[in-house]
């Protein structure tokens, strides 16, 4: 038994509350155990320099945690003046999961900018914050078709992640909290979509390396916990789940 | 009757949810009408190179709206490299009135960090702060000297803000949300202590000027409205009001 | 007395020398006491982009010290790479408080710099720079009318600025110098028009706080310095003083 | 067969030439095909502040690109003032991965400091480096070691990288290049120990996605090409090699 | 006859108002025709860390423009958050030539910090920084020895600087002023010691080129002007001028 | 003789490979003695804000130094965030010498890019890419003039500069290395054109001073050692020789 008593292939308790801020187009606050993340989605009517005249879309996120959301107080990254590499890292991995399910072509010529702030730190933020943005992202655009603005709903499939890892005492697990992953031997992240197919794997062993062997039973936990956590977002999602095809 | 059926003189549905992030000292989401904040309170043991071996505690502030707190989406300063200078002046306020109700010796060198970070704005944010971390304040003071790490409880009095201006329809209002704000004509923050004495007056009027007549007004509704506040100040500390002498 | 032989409600000796330095369209050093600022209005035939197209003009403020203005020497702002949150409180209150006198349409699409560089400092640098850069910025104005460029003369009114404040021996007094001003427990700025209405208003006790009745006398003494600066400033303005109806 | 005319499992034409720079402790030139990266390694007699009196050293890595290293001339990072997300990531996985085949303990509370200049690019430029890094540290090592402050040789293994991805034509391919991988439909960078471990795994497929099959396939070839990098790793470092278990 | 009137070996008319601000050790006002700077000379007690421990003293200058100084208005370096290339270089050239005629060990482990602030530019702001800061340095010096805290005046010799140039109607011509900066085919400063040495030699020409008969000419011109730029240092030093061996 | 057996009027070994980065429009490897200077030259068709529709071009230079081409590591300027008043004068040193000897009217609206990064460092790093950028930008513009955008070679002359300085044993010497150079008592750059005129000439003494006598003793070696430039310069360009007048 895990720390907080959980199975090995378990997932923390995880719930997805839609409509929590009211002026972003999408916004959800994911709670997974003490992680809790708000996932806001904004439509902007035009595209970075580098994408006009594509006319295709473009999906860009930003990631910060409040000072306190962690243990210690950390300073603000706009009192620093500049923006960690870890928060670069996972800014720019949860943009690219994204537009790995949405058809740019039918999104048009705008931008969604997801922000996705950590109230509340316990291990997982990035693949909480993957999770979320993806319901809210959908709501965002659910919007859009309906102010007709795009005639086709633009998401191709699901997509969730979960991180798993290698700790000393029980192997292979699902879903690390952060004490879990503090001393975590390997630590794996994995973004998949509806269809069970890999969008990103991130597998990483700083005082450690894996065998194939290992990579194989962090791959299968990995597709359990991200097959429940899409019967979460469709349950969040309601109506909206239809427009998938 | 204003836009939100207010009379000139109420404040908007206020509520303090203590508790609200777990790992900060202090913890509460504060409520005004639809503008919500979240004010953590960390104490650090240790104070900043200006206050060393001076025996005294220091009280500082920082101040961040997510960027889809408001109708557009703003760039986040830390995408900026730099604040904005109504950042550094709301933070600035905060910190400073906040000094004004604790007893810095009593604290002993140790730092209270205030972080308010605004999830949805509809004006009255920099006030709500203020209204906000005081509350957050006096619980992590309570943590610290149920602790023993202080022996007495190093907060000299209550402490409130909120706003009041003039708008072309109704003339002096107490507690403006952002329609009312954007086309006031003065706009005045007010910050008073439990005793009834101010402890900040901010009155400006960036197309308009006021007479002293309109002053005393204005004045007026602000005691009105932070006698209020500390009503819902003191429901939300509990016991802890009986350390105040 | 005060230290410096001055009563309770008694200015510095002021004076204001036009013309000071040849190349900005309005220039004068203004001196009260020992402090003296240079203050610069150049016109600039643009207005930033957001009020592009609105057919009004702006005004905008720039304050600066010498780094030895001061007692001590302080590091340059352009050295640390950036402007600190005192210096971007004062800058944003001298813009305000000079728009709040013009007639943007009647300035039309062009932008007025204002910048108040303190060569020698001893308290009351923002209140000196308000009221010098107001003569600066009524003699650019003139000028601007003299070339043509506009009809009318933009100025609704007069401005002018002083620092009143509590200090411990003597009570409220008038116009602060720097040992008055470091140990003052209530500190106020009041900017006021030539018709006596209040443009702005900032009190401030950091370790104080102040009644009603300590308000109504800090006005008072606010009031009669404010009208002898606008004796001087109608001095040095000398015929540009029948353009203002 | 593909556009520079190898089989689907080659690696490009690689050298490594030790000895590259005069000052740095371990440096080495190495080419990949038409990519070139100088690898320095230095080492500090001190580590960073988090590390101090732990007994252990640091690895740390910095990674840059001459701005003409590509096709069209790229803005410096120092001109810009800050380094791109793309660097900061690139820098961090080249420190990480080295760190897995360190003894840390063994090297002593020093750091060593991996350069990777990239002079000429043409894809694959954080696998070369990853691959040239290991060489001039290893040289830097042994020379700290016949210096004798060091006992034992601090190398617990070998360590390269190479980069693995779906091409459209081909399928699966082995250490693409620049045009191969700007069309890429998955990418991924492998990197392995001398015993045949996975050190870190990043796959990634922006617009597409992959299937479990597809992975096998990659970290097939990935083994392949590693396996080659190790025997031109071992014969750049000569009579080194033995001072490994 | 140039511009303005004068010969070609002729200087313009100038000013050292000395203790023009009243904090400084030394300040003065050079007025070389219509360019004004004032010097500031601050002594600070300590020295940067690369000199820490050396027994010797330390030297710099930092040089800013109002942003009116000039015809147009210039942004100011300290809202772009950084400071131009033009003013590094004049920065650092103003702290090497103070640096040669001060005895840094006579001076002890303290700094002699030069602020060189331009309120009004015509030409030649970099050559009269350098001469008015010489005599600001002086007077701070003499203070410090009258202070006891050194036994022996540190200055070794006197210094001043002008600029020469190539106009295209009149050849080689002394101190230019602003208009004929801009024209000069070939521009030249000059700094000199009390003793007829170099201390420092710029000419460069950007769209032009000079023989070495013409570099004769220019220093011939410049040591007519630094000679008498002797003369005025002298009298504005008074009885300063018999510390000098 | 010299601590490296030179005679005191002798170049260090000096070689110019050309074609070094196979992306640059020119692209050189210059080696003086220890010092190594990759030069590349990249043309742009557009030039700067300031020079738009002037319908000349412009050029203009970057200088760095990998951390590790010193005896000691340096910080990267793009870690720092900035760029440091050294190179900041050798950026503009470089473009302002290499301005002086192009037809910008010839170039046209285009600009080059001249990019100096030195990966080995003994002395003399800004002389020798000023040489080496020469023959790059010669290479380029040939080029240039080959694909027909311009139709006559912009290049007006040679140009090729080196150091000069006087140390303590040999008095005036040319081409220091690093540990003269660092030891020298004045140091002196100077920039010739091909017809023997200046185009620059820096010489300072930090803690010397010179006399007219060893100017010119400077003056003559730096004509010496220049001719020789020359004629390495001649052989790198092959037949681009030609296309000067």
């Amino acid at each position: 038994m895990r720390t907080d008593g959980r199975e090995k292939d378990q997932l923390r308790h995880i719930e997805i509350e839609t409509g929590y801020v009211k002026h972003p187009e999408g916004s959800v606050l994911i709670t997974v155990g003490e992680t809790k993340v708000i996932c806001n989605a904004s439509i902007e009517e035009r595209v970075p320099p580098f994408m006009r005249n594509s006319g295709k879309g473009w999906i860009t996120a930003e990631y910060s945690m409040l000072p306190r959301a962690t243990e210690t107080r950390n300073i603000r990254e706009s009192s620093k003046g500049k923006i960690s590499g870890r928060t670069m890292e996972i800014q720019r991995l949860i943009g690219r999961a994204l537009r790995a399910v949405v058809d740019l072509d039918a999104l048009g010529e705008r931008t969604i900018w997801i922000d996705c702030d950590v109230i509340q730190a316990d291990g997982g933020t990035r693949t909480a914050s993957i999770t979320g943005a993806f319901v809210a992202m959908a709501i965002a655009l659910a919007k859009l078709q309906d102010s007709k603005k795009i005639s086709s709903f633009p998401l191709k499939s699901f997509l969730a992640a979960t991180s798993v890892g290698i700790v000393e005492e029980h192997g292979a697990v699902l879903d690390l909290n952060y004490i879990e992953d503090s001393s975590a031997l390997v630590d794996m992240n994995i973004i998949m979509t509806g269809e069970g197919e890999f969008v990103e794997l991130q597998g990483t062993g700083e005082e450690a390396t894996f065998t194939m062997d290992q990579l194989h039973q962090l791959l299968k936990l990995g597709q359990v916990g991200i097959h429940e956590l899409f019967q979460i977002q469709q349950q969040s999602l309601g109506d909206i789940v239809k427009r998938f095809q």
